[in-house]
């Protein structure tokens, strides 16, 4: 329960009374168990001064809940029943008719609703970077996991490069790294992307049933899941040749990439990194087609503390792990992404997966 | 546009000034495209008296959505820069600083906090229903395509039933599952369990390496979508031989799921469904082993309206489509579902899947 005890310090020092804990991510950390919470009320209230945190769940996650729970006091809920029966219950019991909620940033307006209506005292606050400070800086136990989980999305991309030649769709193309995954043991793909052609020139393109050509560039950019934790890792490849504008394309975001990567250790903050990509595609004159940030981070979700991104002052500290990703992306023509995962360590920064980035032609 | 059309006269009768889509399945209803908004603001205001809708999207969506986008008006933001802003710019122009805003349940915390904050005027009202019941009732065209999939996941199945025998892991036969819906066109697959022996007992299992013993029952239940569009379609074989207790509970569930399907007419409300399948699981002595609703509305979503569980009292209409799948789960032995998919015709209820329910010992 060291979780949950840093929470409550955290809420005491940021006047929280109790939060109420509702993604499936944050219920997975904390609780030990995760709900398939799509349209019916999962959550969690833990109390900062007093009292036990109380589960509310819907029945049919019973089973399971009791099995893996951290925290004793499980109520569940029919589908015929109304949760914010249960909501109001638990409030009562515990005294929170008039506390500060700290709430998660991605709460359902819906469950917002039902919490603001069960005591018009009540008040909410997004304290959704209480969860993420403390989830963002990961044990050595988290770190191990994730180094597992890299090496096998990097099996993956390997098996879709040797899989690539022109004629094979990139549907096939992403077949083929999804079963190399999973039966390296990844648990679930979120996301498998492989974009030829024109279409790697889209950043959040989706792969479709074209034909690799006999002279394409092909994005893959695979996150997969092990133990609940995410990697995260893109590579871009040529097939059949590298034109001199695609190898310039590829020199620049590699070496922006690899320096960003240098430049990562302690006490640097996050917005730094993005800076030194940045600068590298700026210098370049391709600033303006490198349309995201840097990288984000990375742990139970794919997407999570610390952004690599302007702005972003967060300092690094030992146990971040995150991606690194520079790209170019030239519309109607191609795009190029390199992307790798990293944990800050007590002196530097370290690669968690292994795979070549240097340009390949197929 | 004939969507956004019926959008605006139901916000005019409901008192509505304007609506705020975010959720995915919104956007491509209304939008024409969808974005991934993970934890970036992407959505839409649609003004219901005057004025065109604005979308506003990350930068990095842009180009999708300027090949796909229904609406003229598109508005992008860089990591660096705050939706908020864009947010604000085009609630002013539309005149929205007093309005009545429509928006999603599953609008975020922090997306419902950057909209109340950029008027003190603005109020908010949940228009889920509004939304839902408009998609609720599919056209001729959006059937069509359900029927494609239903056909296609059904395929899967079948290939994940002829893949049992005893050694084989409920891993391998999801993967098995999932390679036959890709190749015969499925888009994707957001869940494809397959829980064997006392794993089947559990509503919501999660498929394991659980190998199948030479006495099993296994249950799939599978998820996929093409178009945009889902099945979801549930089938439980047994290994080697049905004891009979086995063979009870099936034919309970099989009892419940056939006269439950035979009494969809237009009409009839969504809760009478239910209880038809209900009633024969209690009169036959497991009704409390029945933990959740008899279906679901099926669409752009795997949960939507109309819910066919009780207090939903929704009458159901032609076009409406959704599952009905009952269940049986005894805890620490195994659990027995079977789910088809079905559409609301003139007269009828007409089953979108084709695969058969009679009892099967592999």
């Amino acid at each position: 329960m060291e979780r949950v005890e840093k929470l409550k310090e955290i809420g005491r020092k940021a006047g929280i009374d109790a939060f109420l804990v509702t993604s499936e991510k944050n219920m997975r950390y904390f609780a030990g168990f995760s709900t398939l919470a799509i349209e019916r009320f999962a959550g969690t209230i833990i109390p900062v001064k007093t009292g036990a945190p109380i589960v509310i769940i819907p029945k049919l996650e019973e089973e399971k809940a009791k099995k893996q729970s951290a925290f004793e006091e499980i109520r569940s809920y029919a589908d015929s029943e109304n949760p914010a029966m249960l909501l109001n219950e638990a409030i009562k019991e515990l005294k929170l008719e008039k506390a500060v909620f700290g709430v998660e940033g991605t709460l359902f307006f819906r469950f917002y609703r039902m919490l603001a209506e069960s005591s018009s005292k009540i008040r909410t606050e997004d304290a959704s970077t209480v969860f993420s400070q403390l989830r963002s800086v990961k044990s050595d136990e988290e770190i191990k996991i994730m180094e597992k989980i890299a090496a096998i999305v990097a099996e993956g991309i390997k098996a879709g490069i040797e899989f690539i030649k022109p004629g094979v769709s990139e549907l096939a193309i992403s077949s083929e790294i999804e079963r190399t995954i999973k039966e390296k043991g990844g648990e679930s793909i979120p996301f498998c992307a492989v974009l030829s052609g024109s279409n790697s020139a889209f950043p959040h393109g989706e792969t479709s049933s074209r034909k690799v050509g006999k002279k394409d560039v092909v994005l893959m950019d695979v996150a997969a899941v092990y133990g609940g934790y995410y990697a995260d890792l893109t590579r871009t490849v040529f097939v059949g040749e590298a034109t001199k504008t695609q190898r310039k394309i590829y020199d620049i975001v590699a070496e922006a990439q690899e320096t960003a990567v240098k430049s990562v250790k302690p006490n640097v903050k996050a917005e730094e990194v993005d800076r030194v990509a940045r600068k590298i595609t700026e210098d370049a004159g391709y600033g303006e087609y490198f349309t995201h940030r840097t990288g984000h981070g990375l742990g139970l979700e794919v997407h999570e503390e610390p952004y690599i991104a302007l702005g972003n002052k967060t300092i690094l500290k030992p146990g971040m792990t995150f991606t690194i990703e520079p790209g170019i992306y030239l519309a109607g023509k191609f795009g190029v992404r390199i992307e790798d995962d990293m944990a800050v360590s007590e002196t530097k920064g370290k690669i968690l997966s292994n795979i070549s980035k240097e340009l390949l032609v197929i």
